[in-house]
Protein backbone atom coordinates (compact mmCIF):
# COMPACT_ATOMS: atom_id res chain seq x y z
CA UNK A 1 0.00 0.00 0.00
CA UNK A 2 0.77 3.50 -0.39
CA UNK A 3 0.09 6.25 1.55
CA UNK A 4 0.36 9.85 0.18
CA UNK A 5 1.37 12.85 2.60
CA UNK A 6 3.89 15.37 3.92
CA UNK A 7 4.84 15.22 7.43
CA UNK A 8 5.23 18.80 8.28
CA UNK A 9 1.47 17.77 8.57
CA UNK A 10 0.06 16.24 12.13
CA UNK A 11 -2.71 14.71 10.07
CA UNK A 12 -0.38 12.85 7.86
CA UNK A 13 1.75 12.10 10.78
CA UNK A 14 -0.82 10.06 12.40
CA UNK A 15 -0.45 7.69 10.10
CA UNK A 16 3.37 6.84 10.30
CA UNK A 17 2.85 6.82 13.68
CA UNK A 18 0.43 4.14 13.55
CA UNK A 19 2.52 2.01 10.76
CA UNK A 20 5.39 2.44 12.98
CA UNK A 21 3.62 1.00 15.94
CA UNK A 22 1.99 -1.28 14.31
CA UNK A 23 4.88 -2.43 11.78
CA UNK A 24 2.99 -1.86 8.46
CA UNK A 25 4.76 -1.94 5.50
CA UNK A 26 3.89 0.88 3.18
CA UNK A 27 5.64 3.27 0.39
CA UNK A 28 5.48 6.49 1.31
CA UNK A 29 4.81 9.25 -1.05
CA UNK A 30 5.67 13.00 -0.73
CA UNK A 31 3.16 15.37 -1.81
CA UNK A 32 4.16 19.02 -0.74
CA UNK A 33 1.71 21.04 0.21
CA UNK A 34 3.19 24.37 0.45
CA UNK A 35 3.69 23.88 -3.25
CA UNK A 36 -0.02 22.86 -3.37
CA UNK A 37 0.65 19.41 -4.95
CA UNK A 38 -2.78 18.16 -3.40
CA UNK A 39 -4.30 20.68 -6.39
CA UNK A 40 -2.48 19.12 -9.22
CA UNK A 41 -4.86 17.19 -11.75
CA UNK A 42 -3.09 14.03 -10.96
CA UNK A 43 -3.79 14.16 -7.32
CA UNK A 44 -7.32 15.18 -7.71
CA UNK A 45 -8.09 12.08 -9.25
CA UNK A 46 -7.17 9.97 -6.43
CA UNK A 47 -8.66 12.87 -3.85
CA UNK A 48 -11.33 14.82 -5.45
CA UNK A 49 -11.36 16.97 -1.68
CA UNK A 50 -7.44 18.00 -2.40
CA UNK A 51 -6.19 16.55 0.84
CA UNK A 52 -3.49 14.43 2.31
CA UNK A 53 -3.00 12.12 3.35
CA UNK A 54 -4.28 9.59 1.22
CA UNK A 55 -4.53 5.93 1.06
CA UNK A 56 -3.77 3.86 -1.90
CA UNK A 57 -4.24 0.05 -1.77
CA UNK A 58 -2.51 -2.47 -3.67
CA UNK A 59 -5.87 -2.84 -6.26
CA UNK A 60 -5.82 0.95 -6.52
CA UNK A 61 -9.23 1.87 -3.75
CA UNK A 62 -8.30 4.62 -2.15
CA UNK A 63 -9.38 6.01 1.21
CA UNK A 64 -9.20 9.78 2.42
CA UNK A 65 -9.49 11.41 5.71
CA UNK A 66 -6.58 10.84 8.40
CA UNK A 67 -8.80 9.28 10.85
CA UNK A 68 -10.61 7.16 8.79
CA UNK A 69 -7.28 5.49 7.91
CA UNK A 70 -6.55 5.11 11.16
CA UNK A 71 -9.82 3.06 12.26
CA UNK A 72 -9.00 0.88 8.48
CA UNK A 73 -5.41 -0.12 9.19
CA UNK A 74 -5.80 -0.32 13.29
CA UNK A 75 -8.70 -2.47 12.48
CA UNK A 76 -8.19 -6.14 14.84
CA UNK A 77 -5.40 -4.82 16.33
CA UNK A 78 -4.87 -3.87 20.23
CA UNK A 79 -5.32 0.00 19.21
CA UNK A 80 -8.71 -0.48 18.15
CA UNK A 81 -11.25 -1.29 21.29
CA UNK A 82 -13.71 -4.18 19.84
CA UNK A 83 -16.61 -3.23 22.23
CA UNK A 84 -18.99 -1.33 20.57
CA UNK A 85 -19.56 1.53 23.17
CA UNK A 86 -15.87 1.81 23.74
CA UNK A 87 -15.39 1.62 19.92
CA UNK A 88 -17.82 4.72 19.93
CA UNK A 89 -15.68 6.69 22.52
CA UNK A 90 -12.44 6.25 20.09
CA UNK A 91 -14.78 7.61 17.21
CA UNK A 92 -16.13 10.54 19.76
CA UNK A 93 -12.55 11.18 20.43
CA UNK A 94 -11.65 11.42 16.70
CA UNK A 95 -14.47 13.76 15.85
CA UNK A 96 -13.89 15.84 18.48
CA UNK A 97 -10.33 15.84 16.99
CA UNK A 98 -11.49 17.19 13.35
CA UNK A 99 -14.61 19.65 14.76
CA UNK A 100 -13.03 20.90 18.38
CA UNK A 101 -9.25 20.52 18.41
CA UNK A 102 -7.27 20.65 14.82
CA UNK A 103 -9.06 23.76 13.14
CA UNK A 104 -7.87 25.49 16.26
CA UNK A 105 -4.31 24.22 17.02
CA UNK A 106 -3.30 22.73 13.84
CA UNK A 107 -3.99 25.83 11.62
CA UNK A 108 -2.71 28.45 14.38
CA UNK A 109 0.61 26.86 14.45
CA UNK A 110 0.73 26.15 10.29
CA UNK A 111 0.15 29.96 10.11
CA UNK A 112 3.09 30.64 12.79
CA UNK A 113 5.21 27.83 11.79
CA UNK A 114 5.18 27.65 8.34
CA UNK A 115 3.46 30.56 7.26
CA UNK A 116 5.75 32.62 9.30
CA UNK A 117 2.91 34.84 11.18
CA UNK A 118 2.22 37.04 8.55
CA UNK A 119 0.34 39.91 8.79
CA UNK A 120 -2.52 39.36 7.09
CA UNK A 121 -3.46 35.99 9.34
CA UNK A 122 -2.48 37.75 12.27
CA UNK A 123 -5.95 38.44 13.89
CA UNK A 124 -6.76 34.99 12.53
CA UNK A 125 -3.70 33.40 14.61
CA UNK A 126 -4.99 35.04 17.68
CA UNK A 127 -8.65 33.94 17.01
CA UNK A 128 -7.63 30.46 17.50
CA UNK A 129 -6.13 30.80 21.24
CA UNK A 130 -9.35 30.68 22.89
CA UNK A 131 -10.93 27.52 20.92
CA UNK A 132 -7.65 25.72 21.24
CA UNK A 133 -7.37 25.95 24.60
CA UNK A 134 -10.93 24.86 25.38
CA UNK A 135 -10.09 21.90 23.35
CA UNK A 136 -6.92 21.54 26.00
CA UNK A 137 -9.23 22.01 28.97
CA UNK A 138 -11.88 19.11 27.08
CA UNK A 139 -8.81 16.66 27.24
CA UNK A 140 -7.14 17.76 30.38
CA UNK A 141 -10.50 17.00 32.56
CA UNK A 142 -10.22 13.38 31.05
CA UNK A 143 -6.75 12.76 31.09
CA UNK A 144 -7.20 13.48 34.75
CA UNK A 145 -9.33 10.68 35.31
CA UNK A 146 -7.82 7.53 32.69
CA UNK A 147 -4.43 7.25 31.93
CA UNK A 148 -5.53 7.21 28.20
CA UNK A 149 -8.43 9.01 26.24
CA UNK A 150 -10.52 6.22 26.09
CA UNK A 151 -9.91 4.10 29.38
CA UNK A 152 -6.58 2.56 30.24
CA UNK A 153 -5.14 1.60 26.57
CA UNK A 154 -3.23 3.03 24.33
CA UNK A 155 -6.00 3.17 21.44
CA UNK A 156 -6.13 5.51 17.76
CA UNK A 157 -7.90 8.11 19.79
CA UNK A 158 -4.55 8.81 21.34
CA UNK A 159 -2.68 8.85 18.15
CA UNK A 160 -4.92 11.68 16.77
CA UNK A 161 -4.85 13.71 18.92
CA UNK A 162 -1.26 13.19 19.85
CA UNK A 163 -0.45 14.21 16.47
CA UNK A 164 -1.20 17.99 17.20
CA UNK A 165 -0.84 18.04 20.89
CA UNK A 166 2.22 17.60 21.47
CA UNK A 167 3.21 20.23 18.70
CA UNK A 168 0.91 23.22 20.23
CA UNK A 169 3.06 25.58 21.67
CA UNK A 170 4.41 25.84 18.21
CA UNK A 171 0.96 27.67 17.68
CA UNK A 172 0.89 29.51 20.92
CA UNK A 173 -0.70 26.91 23.37
CA UNK A 174 1.74 26.33 26.29
CA UNK A 175 1.14 23.37 27.82
CA UNK A 176 2.08 24.32 31.57
CA UNK A 177 -1.08 24.65 32.92
CA UNK A 178 -2.03 21.17 31.78
CA UNK A 179 -0.12 18.39 33.65
CA UNK A 180 -2.64 15.36 32.57
CA UNK A 181 -1.58 15.94 28.80
CA UNK A 182 1.98 16.34 29.62
CA UNK A 183 2.08 12.91 31.65
CA UNK A 184 0.37 11.25 28.61
CA UNK A 185 2.03 12.74 26.03
CA UNK A 186 4.93 11.30 27.91
CA UNK A 187 3.38 7.78 28.43
CA UNK A 188 2.67 7.65 24.25
CA UNK A 189 5.99 9.05 23.60
CA UNK A 190 6.82 6.09 25.93
CA UNK A 191 5.39 3.11 23.41
CA UNK A 192 7.36 0.40 21.94
CA UNK A 193 7.77 1.33 18.41
CA UNK A 194 6.96 5.17 18.60
CA UNK A 195 8.68 7.28 16.28
CA UNK A 196 8.52 11.15 16.56
CA UNK A 197 7.79 13.97 13.69
CA UNK A 198 8.60 13.86 10.99
CA UNK A 199 10.66 10.77 11.06
CA UNK A 200 11.44 9.36 7.94
CA UNK A 201 11.50 5.74 6.77
CA UNK B 1 -31.82 6.09 26.09
CA UNK B 2 -32.18 9.85 26.27
CA UNK B 3 -30.21 12.07 23.75
CA UNK B 4 -30.03 15.61 24.38
CA UNK B 5 -30.67 18.22 21.19
CA UNK B 6 -31.98 21.16 19.61
CA UNK B 7 -33.50 20.22 16.60
CA UNK B 8 -32.68 23.65 14.85
CA UNK B 9 -29.17 21.92 14.28
CA UNK B 10 -28.53 19.58 11.53
CA UNK B 11 -26.32 17.92 14.12
CA UNK B 12 -29.13 16.90 16.11
CA UNK B 13 -31.87 16.07 13.28
CA UNK B 14 -29.13 13.58 12.35
CA UNK B 15 -29.89 11.26 15.18
CA UNK B 16 -33.58 11.83 14.86
CA UNK B 17 -33.76 10.66 11.34
CA UNK B 18 -31.67 7.58 12.40
CA UNK B 19 -34.43 6.74 15.52
CA UNK B 20 -36.76 7.47 12.99
CA UNK B 21 -35.33 5.09 10.08
CA UNK B 22 -35.14 2.26 12.75
CA UNK B 23 -37.65 2.84 15.02
CA UNK B 24 -35.41 3.03 18.29
CA UNK B 25 -37.24 4.32 21.29
CA UNK B 26 -35.79 6.90 23.01
CA UNK B 27 -36.65 10.46 25.12
CA UNK B 28 -35.46 13.70 23.40
CA UNK B 29 -34.34 16.38 25.81
CA UNK B 30 -34.86 19.57 24.12
CA UNK B 31 -31.36 21.81 24.89
CA UNK B 32 -31.97 25.53 23.85
CA UNK B 33 -29.09 26.54 21.86
CA UNK B 34 -29.55 29.91 20.95
CA UNK B 35 -30.52 30.34 24.67
CA UNK B 36 -26.70 28.15 25.35
CA UNK B 37 -28.44 26.10 27.41
CA UNK B 38 -25.39 23.91 26.31
CA UNK B 39 -22.80 26.10 28.78
CA UNK B 40 -25.30 25.85 31.94
CA UNK B 41 -23.03 23.56 35.05
CA UNK B 42 -25.47 21.05 34.63
CA UNK B 43 -25.05 20.27 31.00
CA UNK B 44 -21.58 20.55 31.10
CA UNK B 45 -21.07 17.57 33.77
CA UNK B 46 -22.45 15.40 30.72
CA UNK B 47 -20.51 17.26 28.00
CA UNK B 48 -17.52 19.11 29.24
CA UNK B 49 -17.20 19.87 25.31
CA UNK B 50 -20.58 22.18 25.66
CA UNK B 51 -22.38 21.03 22.04
CA UNK B 52 -25.77 18.85 21.61
CA UNK B 53 -26.22 16.29 20.70
CA UNK B 54 -25.57 13.73 23.59
CA UNK B 55 -26.31 10.73 24.38
CA UNK B 56 -27.18 9.34 27.95
CA UNK B 57 -27.55 5.45 28.06
CA UNK B 58 -29.69 4.27 30.84
CA UNK B 59 -26.92 2.86 32.75
CA UNK B 60 -25.21 6.62 32.94
CA UNK B 61 -22.70 6.45 30.50
CA UNK B 62 -22.53 9.43 27.72
CA UNK B 63 -21.18 9.51 24.48
CA UNK B 64 -21.07 13.54 21.98
CA UNK B 65 -20.01 14.18 18.81
CA UNK B 66 -23.36 12.87 16.32
CA UNK B 67 -21.38 11.12 13.84
CA UNK B 68 -19.41 8.98 16.92
CA UNK B 69 -23.25 8.52 17.90
CA UNK B 70 -24.85 7.57 14.89
CA UNK B 71 -22.17 4.89 14.58
CA UNK B 72 -22.83 3.60 17.95
CA UNK B 73 -26.84 3.24 17.55
CA UNK B 74 -27.02 2.13 14.10
CA UNK B 75 -24.10 -0.53 14.98
CA UNK B 76 -25.96 -3.83 13.69
CA UNK B 77 -28.00 -2.25 11.23
CA UNK B 78 -28.48 -2.38 7.79
CA UNK B 79 -27.22 1.40 7.94
CA UNK B 80 -23.98 0.16 8.72
CA UNK B 81 -21.82 -1.76 6.38
CA UNK B 82 -19.75 -4.92 7.76
CA UNK B 83 -17.04 -5.17 5.57
CA UNK B 84 -13.59 -3.31 6.99
CA UNK B 85 -13.31 -1.20 3.73
CA UNK B 86 -16.43 -0.02 3.54
CA UNK B 87 -16.55 0.61 6.96
CA UNK B 88 -14.15 2.95 6.40
CA UNK B 89 -15.52 4.63 3.58
CA UNK B 90 -18.39 5.18 5.91
CA UNK B 91 -16.10 7.23 8.39
CA UNK B 92 -14.16 8.91 5.46
CA UNK B 93 -17.43 10.53 4.60
CA UNK B 94 -18.83 11.36 8.22
CA UNK B 95 -14.86 12.89 8.54
CA UNK B 96 -15.45 15.08 5.42
CA UNK B 97 -18.56 16.51 6.73
CA UNK B 98 -17.26 17.34 9.77
CA UNK B 99 -14.03 18.76 8.28
CA UNK B 100 -14.98 20.24 5.07
CA UNK B 101 -18.47 20.69 4.40
CA UNK B 102 -20.44 21.38 7.84
CA UNK B 103 -18.24 24.37 8.63
CA UNK B 104 -19.06 26.00 5.73
CA UNK B 105 -22.63 25.15 4.77
CA UNK B 106 -24.23 24.35 8.29
CA UNK B 107 -22.03 27.68 9.72
CA UNK B 108 -23.27 29.93 6.86
CA UNK B 109 -27.15 28.67 7.49
CA UNK B 110 -26.52 29.73 11.05
CA UNK B 111 -25.38 32.69 10.82
CA UNK B 112 -28.23 33.43 7.79
CA UNK B 113 -31.15 31.45 9.83
CA UNK B 114 -30.80 31.69 13.20
CA UNK B 115 -28.33 35.06 13.79
CA UNK B 116 -30.38 36.90 11.19
CA UNK B 117 -27.52 37.78 9.19
CA UNK B 118 -26.30 40.56 11.28
CA UNK B 119 -23.84 43.05 9.93
CA UNK B 120 -20.94 42.08 11.84
CA UNK B 121 -20.78 38.37 10.45
CA UNK B 122 -21.48 39.26 6.74
CA UNK B 123 -17.73 39.27 6.11
CA UNK B 124 -17.77 35.48 7.72
CA UNK B 125 -20.85 34.70 5.62
CA UNK B 126 -19.03 35.23 2.00
CA UNK B 127 -16.19 33.98 3.30
CA UNK B 128 -17.68 30.57 4.22
CA UNK B 129 -19.16 30.18 0.17
CA UNK B 130 -16.73 28.99 -1.77
CA UNK B 131 -15.71 26.10 0.60
CA UNK B 132 -19.42 25.22 0.66
CA UNK B 133 -19.19 24.71 -2.85
CA UNK B 134 -15.82 22.52 -3.09
CA UNK B 135 -17.90 20.57 -0.61
CA UNK B 136 -20.77 19.99 -2.62
CA UNK B 137 -18.85 19.49 -5.58
CA UNK B 138 -17.16 16.93 -4.43
CA UNK B 139 -20.08 15.14 -3.68
CA UNK B 140 -21.93 15.72 -6.48
CA UNK B 141 -18.72 13.79 -8.48
CA UNK B 142 -19.61 11.05 -6.06
CA UNK B 143 -22.93 10.90 -6.55
CA UNK B 144 -22.82 10.97 -10.41
CA UNK B 145 -20.95 7.77 -9.92
CA UNK B 146 -23.06 5.95 -6.81
CA UNK B 147 -26.47 6.34 -5.96
CA UNK B 148 -25.52 6.71 -2.60
CA UNK B 149 -22.70 8.18 -1.21
CA UNK B 150 -20.83 4.84 -0.26
CA UNK B 151 -21.91 2.43 -2.94
CA UNK B 152 -25.47 1.63 -3.88
CA UNK B 153 -27.02 1.28 -0.04
CA UNK B 154 -28.11 3.94 2.32
CA UNK B 155 -25.69 4.10 5.01
CA UNK B 156 -25.29 6.91 7.99
CA UNK B 157 -22.11 8.54 5.97
CA UNK B 158 -25.99 9.85 3.52
CA UNK B 159 -27.75 10.63 7.00
CA UNK B 160 -24.50 12.99 8.21
CA UNK B 161 -24.01 14.66 5.02
CA UNK B 162 -28.24 14.62 4.27
CA UNK B 163 -28.72 16.67 7.49
CA UNK B 164 -27.22 19.93 6.53
CA UNK B 165 -27.14 19.19 2.52
CA UNK B 166 -30.89 19.42 1.77
CA UNK B 167 -31.14 22.48 3.89
CA UNK B 168 -27.72 24.28 1.93
CA UNK B 169 -29.83 26.88 0.12
CA UNK B 170 -30.79 28.44 3.58
CA UNK B 171 -27.45 28.96 3.86
CA UNK B 172 -27.15 30.46 0.34
CA UNK B 173 -25.94 27.80 -1.42
CA UNK B 174 -27.81 26.95 -4.07
CA UNK B 175 -28.39 23.09 -5.66
CA UNK B 176 -29.54 24.10 -8.82
CA UNK B 177 -26.10 23.33 -10.76
CA UNK B 178 -25.99 19.95 -8.62
CA UNK B 179 -28.16 17.30 -10.46
CA UNK B 180 -26.81 14.51 -8.63
CA UNK B 181 -27.13 15.76 -5.42
CA UNK B 182 -30.78 16.77 -5.66
CA UNK B 183 -31.63 12.95 -6.77
CA UNK B 184 -29.79 11.44 -3.79
CA UNK B 185 -31.99 14.12 -1.46
CA UNK B 186 -35.37 12.65 -2.99
CA UNK B 187 -33.78 9.03 -2.98
CA UNK B 188 -33.46 9.96 1.14
CA UNK B 189 -36.75 11.18 1.22
CA UNK B 190 -38.15 8.40 -0.38
CA UNK B 191 -36.95 6.10 2.47
CA UNK B 192 -39.60 4.35 4.38
CA UNK B 193 -39.60 5.94 7.92
CA UNK B 194 -38.05 9.03 7.19
CA UNK B 195 -38.81 12.14 8.80
CA UNK B 196 -38.48 15.94 7.68
CA UNK B 197 -36.65 18.44 9.95
CA UNK B 198 -37.80 19.44 12.61
CA UNK B 199 -39.67 16.36 13.16
CA UNK B 200 -41.84 15.87 16.72
CA UNK B 201 -41.86 13.07 18.66
N1 LIG C 1 -9.85 16.13 7.56
C1 LIG C 1 -8.64 15.85 6.84
C2 LIG C 1 -7.78 17.06 6.85
C3 LIG C 1 -6.59 16.90 5.97
C4 LIG C 1 -5.93 18.22 5.69
O1 LIG C 1 -6.42 19.29 6.05
N2 LIG C 1 -4.77 18.13 5.01
C5 LIG C 1 -4.00 19.30 4.71
C6 LIG C 1 -2.62 19.14 5.29
S1 LIG C 1 -2.71 19.06 7.08
C7 LIG C 1 -3.89 19.42 3.20
O2 LIG C 1 -3.83 18.44 2.50
N3 LIG C 1 -3.87 20.65 2.71
C8 LIG C 1 -3.64 20.90 1.35
C9 LIG C 1 -4.67 21.75 0.73
O3 LIG C 1 -5.72 22.01 1.40
O4 LIG C 1 -4.45 22.13 -0.41
C10 LIG C 1 -7.90 14.66 7.44
O5 LIG C 1 -8.03 14.45 8.65
O6 LIG C 1 -7.24 13.93 6.70
N1 LIG D 1 -18.87 17.97 16.16
C1 LIG D 1 -20.08 18.10 16.89
C2 LIG D 1 -20.66 19.47 16.62
C3 LIG D 1 -21.84 19.75 17.50
C4 LIG D 1 -22.18 21.21 17.50
O1 LIG D 1 -21.48 22.07 16.96
N2 LIG D 1 -23.30 21.50 18.14
C5 LIG D 1 -23.79 22.84 18.21
C6 LIG D 1 -25.20 22.89 17.64
S1 LIG D 1 -25.18 22.46 15.91
C7 LIG D 1 -23.86 23.28 19.65
O2 LIG D 1 -24.12 22.50 20.55
N3 LIG D 1 -23.60 24.54 19.90
C8 LIG D 1 -23.75 25.12 21.19
C9 LIG D 1 -22.53 25.80 21.66
O3 LIG D 1 -21.49 25.70 20.98
O4 LIG D 1 -22.64 26.44 22.71
C10 LIG D 1 -21.08 17.03 16.51
O5 LIG D 1 -21.04 16.56 15.37
O6 LIG D 1 -21.87 16.62 17.37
Amino acid sequence: MKIYGDLKSGNCYKLKLLCHLLQLEHEWVHVDILREETRTPGFLILNPNAKVPLLELNDGRTLSESNAILNYLASGSALLPQDNFTLAKVLQWQFFEQYSHEPYIAVARFIACYLGLPEERRAEYHAKQPGGHRALQVMEQQLQQTEYLVGDQLSIADLSLYAYTHVAPEGGFELTNYPAIRAWLSRVEATPGYCAMPCES
